[in-house]
């Protein structure tokens, strides 16, 4: 039973894929859904938490388009309307790079009850998981998360940092990478200052490439490359190498490409 | 029961505060936990779902001394190598300026099994819970975290920013934030950056503060500065604002000490 009174939209995050890393509470909410609008990326196994739920996937994916932002928007604001709780589940955190933020104005501008439930997301998670500390004292005390998917979204972003004094995280940067460690190149940053590239954090597919700036410049990029996935450049990549990480869960692959010794090559 | 060959120590993130914050893993983790060691910042509620287990403050808070890393480090191999399931309990994520990485060097130097379970970083989600999204289309496509513990910390990071490229996040920063926003101005950041700060996000005494860069470089530090918090600088704090937001969670309280009109003043 719904009524208008109880409407509400919940942008809850869903974090990189293991339903494990979901909060208890993006649990409450999707067990108390009417509607869950989902990205294409969130897991089945995430889906099955919201039984009473009508389920939509409204995200693009592999060069499909998804349901257009305005179409998403009125469904959320319908439902929450007729009293329904909706639950916008977003992969990762709803609010980076998620156009979380674009999503909550448009529902309070037409006075809809709107949360945020925080997720993990896989800026900080997929490195996590692959045994690599976005931070570690006396290495870097910071670290830089942009969006890789398009050159206006990165460019401006590596012209303003100085080389190597941030630990670097592209999200949405598969398909760019060569392009974005290019940049990154010409701006300045050592061509061995390791990077990884990290797919399907804490999924079972998960894999770990571990290598240089320079490979990632001229890595071959192959047909799987719309898979989702993060980068990360900076000396914290040793820290997983000499982690010795297998993966924090047994069932990652991790393919390690450059030896501790320093030598760089794609072991692919 | 516990035998040697299932000892392990878990680096698990406790989010920023709020129980409902946990993953589902950080709660299984807790429920199976024979010794918990936690940060003094880690709230009682949490450590209610740790039944079964010995549990220790180990964090430094409000000028006491904690205890020292190395006793920690004794203290989790010597139970696990016990066979004991050790949970190693840190604010937010423990990859995020948690001193994670060290902790994970060191066990896994014993030999001893780890595995890190991310947590909710107050970097995203202090900001977020006051409707401020870390990124937001049109405005900025990324963001830089970083700690604001002590100098030699925050100088470089500021230093390698061009002034308003991304969204700045600093952590344990409240009681420099004088310093770093007078650094920030210096480095040509507008003075009328919106900038926000946010303590105690996601538990029952939040508040959420919000002016400009150049309050921030002038508020009077006073004795509450020890508090947890979260700054946030850059223009999506107005987003926060244009949403109206009272706080994702009706126990906080919102102090807004700047008017939408952007004439800027600390409220309180």
């Amino acid at each position: 039973m719904t009524s208008p009174g109880r409407g509400r939209v919940s942008l809850v995050g869903a974090g990189p894929g293991d339903p494990e890393l979901l909060t208890i509470r993006a649990v409450r909410r999707l067990q108390d859904a009417d509607l869950v609008l989902y990205d294409a990326l969130v897991s089945t196994p995430i889906l099955k938490l919201a039984p009473r739920a009508r389920c939509f996937c409204v995200g693009k994916r592999a060069g499909r388009a998804g349901v257009p932002q305005t179409a998403i928007n009125r469904l959320m604001c319908r439902s929450a309307k007729r009293g329904e709780r909706v639950v916008r589940l977003k992969c990762g955190d709803p609010f980076v790079l998620g156009r979380g933020g674009e999503e909550a104005l448009t529902l309070a501008s037409e006075g809809i009850a709107v949360e945020i439930v925080p997720g993990i997301s896989a800026a900080i998670a997929a490195p996590a998981l692959a045994g690599i500390p976005v931070t570690h004292r006396g290495v870097t005390t910071g670290f830089v998360v942009i969006s890789g998917h398009a050159e206006d979204a990165y460019r401006a972003v590596v012209d303003s940092l100085a080389p190597g004094a941030l630990t670097l995280v592209v999200l949405m940067g598969l398909a760019a990478r060569g392009a974005i460690a290019g940049a990154l190149l010409d701006r300045g940053w050592r061509g061995r200052t390791p990077a990884a590239v990290l797919r399907g954090a804490s999924r079972p597919d998960a894999t770990t490439w571990i290598g240089t700036l320079r490979d990632l410049a001229t890595m071959p990029v192959d047909d799987s490359d719309s898979a989702p996935g993060t980068i990360v450049i900076g000396d914290v990549v040793d820290i997983g190498a000499s982690l010795g990480w297998r993966a924090n869960d047994a069932r990652s692959t991790v393919d390690v490409g450059r030896s501790m010794g320093g030598h760089a090559h794609d072991a692919r």
